[in-house]
């Protein structure tokens, strides 16, 4: 079967993913004009226009991608400022090189996300006694807080302008996404419905309050057992609910998306209501006097404008479905489980197949994108990709969050490290995996780098802690070794990831700011890495799940450790055996055996026995 | 000269610790009583008794033990609420047996100060319509502001009273202290107070306040270059400060306290007034509608209520000089070396001394107290103990704030540990220092926990982190260890510590709750520990300084590592050496190694021999 490599690469192709570079830059100025005309019509001096939708979704719909729309600018975080006589984005320090790019520069200027927030600027730079206006349903409510109060040391005021004045003049604007509501088994979900809105009414009832709104649509996925496909690589509907702390929750969703099986479950559950009825709700809501809990993080402005100004009484605060969902029931961590042996399969068929087309071509990062696609999408189960997999050769995996286009996309080259972030979202779980593989001689240094970031992530996968760890309190035991050397990564350690569900998801994280406890059920990434500008990157991120750690003897307290959950080899020619300790190499071989063993009768027999030797002890040659 | 052990022995007594257990309890009901009165003649139905004074000092005059003379409790945290029907006083866990000895049942009842906070309390409590009154100067701005809201949840009110009602009421109250003040030579301070008041008039100025009002009693000794006899350990004057952006600070403080040398050098530098001027002086801001930055941690809500009731505008924060004071400059640092290489001979002699005692008699708690503290003095630079000593053997050692008296003194046996917590205050510097001795066989277990305690200490002195990391960062990697076998500690890892000040000193820690960057010339404690309740307490602490980490090739940002301050032996016999790794084992022996020859000659040839073998490598027999 000589051919074969051949004949798979050549049926190889995206689906899920796009490599095209889109930008609107020529679009711009005419763009600006006609929003600017629009403003005027509406007696305001500019209007901010950041990249959110009611929801704070991290993907939006391509109906909410105004700043795109606008500026040309496709990152997923960003926010323009667009003033009569200017136009400014503000942009984080990953997409500055791309907002350049994508940008007319004799319409947009740029400025740092970070560095100068858009608050501060604009208490240094609006104009006094301009009247800027803001979508309230695009912002959170402290979001607003903090702009209106810029705005008035500036001298001038913020407004709330509803219906957004972009989409008066966005005349091709796309239709609000339709995706298809389907239920969410409960031999994935592990818990019905109704139990989980028993449990949310006693939350409710917990906080004191009268009523819960849910903006969140994960929350609300997770809530109703249900899936949707209003934005891509999460399978959510776009939706609002109110849940009270008595009597029946409602949910509001544009009818079009449920069938009438679906309709009929959800009906069952909730009364089922059309979106423009949420903010008539929500103002009876205000007007009955009602204290009304919204979560922080997800919940718009005009949400909390609403209630309050009908006479209501809004309380913001951490989202109580959050906690629910990130600790995940049997159900769901058997799941779990099998989709990573699953995605485990695909990627170590990804690895095998990487190794033999290296043999006598330099494939591309675009060819390993679609191929890998390819692999997991032939598990049959394969719903679509977590997120836009991140595949980057030499210096492009120096970019934290690089996406391949036709015009970056470059080839995998023996003398340099590739990088390759990815995961898939299956019925009955999430993935998120990153291998660092090297096609070649690596370098000490990348042996060293790769070394030492291994030691973390094995700091965290061995770690044992006591019941009310906190995340911020494992982190540095992932950053020691690479301290040690001077050395550092500007990212977190690892984050939540749901049940079928978004790949990022609060509350916990292992990061510098993950004060929320650590509790068992969680599923985290453990994903330390490193960065060298202009050469490459590495990380190493495997999926972990909290369980108690038990069979220690002595022990005072309730104990907890991570079982890890992917199941991908390590690539050994990159770690340098010397900076091991007895326990760490034990660790790596142990987990080698766990991956042999568990995915070698699912593979075949090419792949066996390539996956039979990247997991052979490390001091055996 | 065999007799000599007996000699000193005879000779030791302790003159800066008493071994009294003080209780007032008897005539609690008589003082309760008559504090009723006055509060009715007040027309109060209730009062706060919190255990402060006005400058929320750890340590307080005899004159501000208010809760003591009430209640009859003397830990050094708590609070009482007098009501008309009953007194409830609340204390944390390390004082509940404490204060059960102490306290009258007849009158007062305890509450957990923690599981139970007044403000928690008096919301389900108080009774409705209660008129509770509080000393404005002896809580913060913030407790007050916690207490207020409670009491009008409860449906009563809070009332600010002044002058305090006990004061009243105790008719032999002590006069307030009149410790001399001495100028801080800047040979140990190392900058002039003149050029202090010109940086913190700069940061007056950065933070847009007119002026900066300071009640924490070491940073007014830190900014003026003088030191106080005013409370005990702490060599601090009981005084006020206001350091306006422009022109000349003003100091409040009882002129009796000042000799005609010292108040000329003050009045160099700043307007001496009486502590009367002070209230009028905030108030003269206030009427100026002056902005007023006030230390949130240490001032009083008096000051804040003086100042905004006059029309001005009090801003809480972190108090600058805090900041600016925990940052050792060169002279500082010098002295803190030079003040533990003494502290360390001491020690090492009280170390040699326990161990030929222990040979032919059973010394007890109060004998190695009074030994130590004659040690220290032989130094002849001793001018106090930098707290009270806490020498715990066997079960006494597993209460984590032990000081003994006559009637807990125990024998320290040969089957258990013996800790040892306690530090001088030199002219040149402060010290803390803990460590735990076996006098005989240790039990296996014993080993064990010594050595997973090691490693935490290990794990803090040899850490390399890039500047900028946080004592929440660190902190963790003190815990590893014990994490491990399902054990913890229930304290922080470390604290700061002043310059012949506080030995507990901010704003930087190593804790969960350290989120200050620590910075090159702080001092702080490396102190795990683990104490095993009824049986024995372990702790390891010496004092570190924070240094920039060089020599580390390829760095790729500035690193910071700790330099260890203290020396003196730890115990090798309670150390398991399978546990330890090399690395581990290497910092052992050159910390050793590094006691040995920078304390042997200064040591007599006795204590020299035997350092000699304590420190000997420790797979050496």
């Amino acid at each position: 079967m000589l051919c074969a490599p051949f004949y798979i690469a050549a049926m190889f192709e995206a689906r899920l993913q796009s490599f095209d570079d889109p930008s609107d830059r020529v679009a711009s100025a005419a763009r600006v004009a006609a929003l600017r005309a629009e403003l005027k019509r509406r007696g305001l001096s500019g209007f901010i226009v950041p990249r959110a939708d009611r929801h704070q979704n991290e993907n939006v719909a391509a109906a909410d991608e105004r700043l795109a729309w606008l500026t040309g600018f496709t990152g997923s975080a960003g926010l323009a400022v667009v003033l009569t006589e200017r136009v400014i984005l503000f942009v984080d320090g990953r997409y500055t090189l791309q907002a350049r790019n994508q940008i007319d520069p004799a319409i947009v200027s740029i400025e740092h996300l970070v560095d100068t927030p858009p608050p501060a600027w604009l208490e240094s730079n609006l104009p006094t006694a301009a009247q800027l206006g803001y979508d309230p349903w695009l912002h959170t409510a402290e979001g607003a807080d903090k702009l209106r109060k810029a705005c008035a040391e500036a001298g001038g005021s913020l407004l709330a302008v509803d219906p957004n004045p972009i989409d008066a003049v966005w005349s091709d604007r796309p239709a609000p996404p339709l995706g298809p509501v389907v239920l969410h088994d409960v031999r994935f979900a592990g818990e019905t419905a109704e139990a989980k809105l028993d449990r949310i009414r006693a939350e409710v009832a917990r906080l004191r309050a009268d009523a819960l709104v849910i903006s969140d649509p994960t929350a609300i996925a997770w809530t109703f057992n249900i899936r949707g496909a209003d934005v891509a690589h999460t399978p959510v509907p776009l939706a609002f609910a109110i849940v009270p702390k008595e009597g029946r929750a409602a949910l509001y969703i544009d009818g079009r998306k449920l069938s009438n099986d679906v309709r009929d479950r959800l009906k069952s559950l909730a009364d089922v209501r059309a979106e423009a009825d949420f903010t008539r709700d929500l103002a009876a809501l205000g007007a009955a006097k009602r204290h009304v809990r919204m979560d922080q993080a997800t919940g718009a402005d005009a949400i909390a404008g609403i209630v309050n100004g009908a006479g209501g009484n809004v309380a913001r605060g951490p989202d109580p479905v959050a906690a629910m969902k990130a600790v995940k029931n049997q159900a769901e961590i058997e799941g779990a489980r099998a989709a990573h042996r699953r995605d485990g399969v695909a990627l170590t068929r990804f690895l095998a197949w990487l190794e033999r087309e290296a043999a006598h071509r330099a494939p591309t990062e675009i060819d390993a994108v679609a191929a890998l696609e390819n692999f997991r999408r032939e598990s049959g189960e394969l719903k679509d990709i977590s997120f836009t997999t991140i595949a980057g050769a030499g210096s492009n995996g120096a970019i934290v969050h690089y996406r391949v286009t036709r015009a970056s996309n470059r080839t995998i080259a023996k003398d340099s490290l590739f990088l390759l972030d990815s995961g898939g979202q299956y019925p009955d779980g999430t993935t998120d995996v990153t291998r660092t593989v090297s096609l070649g001689e690596p370098t000490a240094e990348m042996r060293d780098r790769f070394t030492r970031v291994l030691k973390g992530h094995i700091a965290i996968a061995r770690a044992v802690f006591p019941e009310g760890t906190t995340g911020a309190q494992l982190d540095p035991l992932a950053r020691q070794s690479l301290w040690q050397a001077g050395l550092d990564f500007d990212h977190g350690t690892g984050h939540g990831v749901g049940s079928y569900l978004s790949v990022h998801e609060g509350p916990a994280r292992l990061s510098k700011l993950g004060t929320v406890a650590l509790r068992r059920g969680m599923i985290l990434s453990n994903e330390p890495g490193y960065y060298k500008t202009g050469a490459y990157g590495i990380r190493t991120e495997s999926l972990v799940l909290v369980v108690e750690a038990t069979g220690i003897a002595g022990a005072e307290k309730p104990l907890n450790t991570f079982e890890t959950l992917t199941l991908a080899p390590i690539d050994r020619r990159l770690v340098e055996p010397a900076m091991l300790s007895v326990d760490e190499t034990a660790w790596l071989d142990a987990y080698h055996a766990r991956v042999r063993d568990t995915l070698s009768p699912l593979l075949d027999p090419q792949t066996k026995a390539w996956l039979e030797a990247a997991t052979r002890p490390l001091n055996q040659r």
